[in-house]
């Protein structure tokens, strides 16, 4: 159903240091363009491919997928998950969201918290791919600390 | 520095149910609507403003938030972290990151990691707003399974 192996984002532009991992990744519209054309072999209807980061970039609290859908198409499943909360944040096009039977239209600026055990489901129901990404980050894993940020004493150097 | 309260949040469009949260945030270039338009009182230079998911829709295991900040503006400061690992996902308009003084260009599809110990801020360099959505997970928090989600045994039945 997914394509995750993608042979492209081999050659993604990146920047490494010793507290960060940067990919450049394009524009969000050509994200289809990270994936190899294809369609499912049984119902020869286009696949929805997701582009996960958590590898390319090193993250050890979160998995985040860029994910894109053509137009026509649909997650044929219901999914769960056993640990993860995931955060559905929806960037262009025009879907349906289902979480245990319950339907709601999706769209850019749209985002959608489902719990481990809700039952999920979505598709794309307009004339353009549909663009979204996705975060599972482990359910009740945030400190209690409102503020987590803190001021450092050095600024940026902008040259 | 940031507007986090923000009193036209409280009128976005949700849903709820027993597994999940929704919430109609509306197109990333409107994002600086969800803010009142302000100058800092001291520098007199546009406000960055981010609107802040957590609350909005009960999430547990991350914090999220869509940033937008106008042409002309940066965070005048360096900060890091506690506990948590960051990451930007920025969306639209041009400007540049610095992590521990390395600057790299960011735009639409650039995605940056940083571990709580990196000293990092940002600055707008377009002629436009620049759109981002930043992650805060529990640095190590991700269990190690390789897939958490499972296939369901029931199928959406859209109508």
């Amino acid at each position: 159903m997914y394509l995750e192996g993608l042979s492209k984002s081999q050659k993604l532009p990146k920047e490494k240091g010793k507290h960060f991992d940067l990919v450049h990744c394009g524009k969000f519209a050509d994200l289809v363009k990270l994936f190899e054309p294809a369609n499912h072999p049984l119902t020869d209807k286009p696949i929805a491919g997701e582009f996960f980061l958590k590898d390319q970039i090193n993250l050890t609290g979160m998995q985040v997928s860029f994910g894109t859908m053509p137009a026509g198409a649909a997650v044929p499943f219901n999914h769960k998950h056993r640990h993860n909360e995931e955060l559905y944040i929806f960037i262009g096009g025009d879907g349906q969201i289902q979480i245990d039977g319950h339907t709601f239209s999706v769209h850019e600026g749209t985002a959608v918290r489902v719990s481990p055990e809700g039952k999920r489901s979505w598709r794309n129901t307009g004339s353009t791919n549909l663009n979204y990404i996705v975060i599972q980050a482990k359910e009740n894993s945030l400190g209690k600390d409102i503020e987590d940020g803190k001021p450092c004493h050095s600024q940026p150097k902008w040259e």
